[in-house]
């Protein structure tokens, strides 16, 4: 695979126009390859000197752990995404990152992080600005817990992962494969799986969005999009600022 | 004021030791200094071409607006934190920015931004890890949300404000100055504010901590750590990683 069709470099790619040099940058980030079965943190929570890795293909599930054995799911990570950016910038990671599939992702050491930025600077931004996006994915699921209902917060959390995907190449306007359980779902919406499962069936029966065997298809896209008040802006797909 | 002396400087003073070259980068950005009365926006949600600002003095706090009115506050900025970054690195802001009290800014373009960027990149990782440390900020406050009772909640939210107070040289560890109204806690912790003063009472009848007369006073502060398993690796306060 080349730096240009890596998920990675398509994303950035959404902010910075990405010059050979800096294509090539992308590439030399890219050695390191490993694979991680489903279900094994690849991050731990409260690890010092953990690695960075950015997701070839697969998708991981980032959450923290609470005292008292409870979990609570932040974000689901898909190919072209950081995981655990923080544990290499901060010295100790403060949350986990688990393969919800077998996933394929390229570790990345702090040291060849900072020697790619200070070398090309401008993917320094680009990674900022990915950065600054998974904040504002993070903000919107704080908006969603905090002030939306069961239904809108799943058709919104859709949309969104239906937007991110689409920016990889592995999604489209009408649907894309999606691995997540009910129960994963749940954990990540504050919900209890039989909610979930409720909430599916009535935007199933709605005609908005059907959600099942892997898959989801968009039935009604414009319908979701005011059922969820989704609006796009947050997630900066415009194409590049930085030419 | 000197680079030296900011608040900005200090806060990015924990991630990089900062050479005097970059101390002058950062002076270049403080030219802008504009001061604005509590209660106006600054930036807003869904505008475009908005600036940025380092915030010198004053507390402001940063909320996303629902369509149908209600609002999120998602986090309280301190002086020394970038307000609307992401309204410059997004072509159009996705949030809201209110003074809490009358502050003191530095605006600051996208384009002096890119600029100090390319010239003095050591900036740009220092921003990261900035930007880094609000997205794991705004963790914090989901898990809380989603997981902490409202005691929790709270405790976890007066010992992050005052961790993050004392980096910059606003608090110690007997406590800080603080002009949050139990309106403005209720918003931000997704409780009442009938419920906010009850647990405030709780909190200092137990001899935890004080919030009274807009100052917080930790009573107790290893009980109160205790009881919201405050961890703090999550801001990364240890001192410089790059020397």
């Amino acid at each position: 695979m080349t730096a240009l069709q890596s998920p990675f470099a398509r994303k950035l790619g959404a902010f910075v126009a990405l010059s050979e040099e800096e294509l090539s940058a992308l590439d030399s980030l890219y050695g390191r390859r490993k694979a991680f079965p489903a279900g094994r943190d690849m991050v731990h929570q409260g690890q010092t000197d953990q690695s960075a890795y950015i997701l070839a293909s697969g998708w991981v599930c980032s959450y923290k752990l609470l005292s008292g054995g409870s979990r609570q799911i932040v974000d689901f990570q898909i190919p072209g995404d950081f995981l655990g950016l923080r544990s290499v910038l901060f010295r100790t990671s403060d949350h986990n990152v688990e393969p919800v599939t077998r996933v394929e992702a390229s570790e990345v050491l702090a040291k060849d992080l900072l020697e790619t930025f200070s070398k090309t600077p401008r993917l320094a931004t680009a990674v900022l600005w990915a950065a600054s996006r998974d904040e504002a994915m993070v903000v919107e699921h704080l908006v969603g817990i905090g002030r939306r209902n069961a239904k809108e917060r799943m058709a919104h959390f859709l949309l969104e992962l239906g937007a991110r995907l689409k920016l990889v190449g592995l999604g489209s306007t009408s649907g894309y494969a999606c691995p997540l359980s009910q129960y994963l779902l749940a954990d990540a919406m504050g919900l209890s799986a039989i909610h979930v499962n409720r909430v599916l069936r009535e935007l199933r029966e709605e005609g908005l969005v059907t959600f099942q065997h892997g898959q989801v298809e968009f039935d009604d896209l414009d319908g979701l999009v005011l059922l969820a008040d989704f609006d796009k802006t947050y997630l900066d797909h415009d194409g590049p600022l930085l030419k």
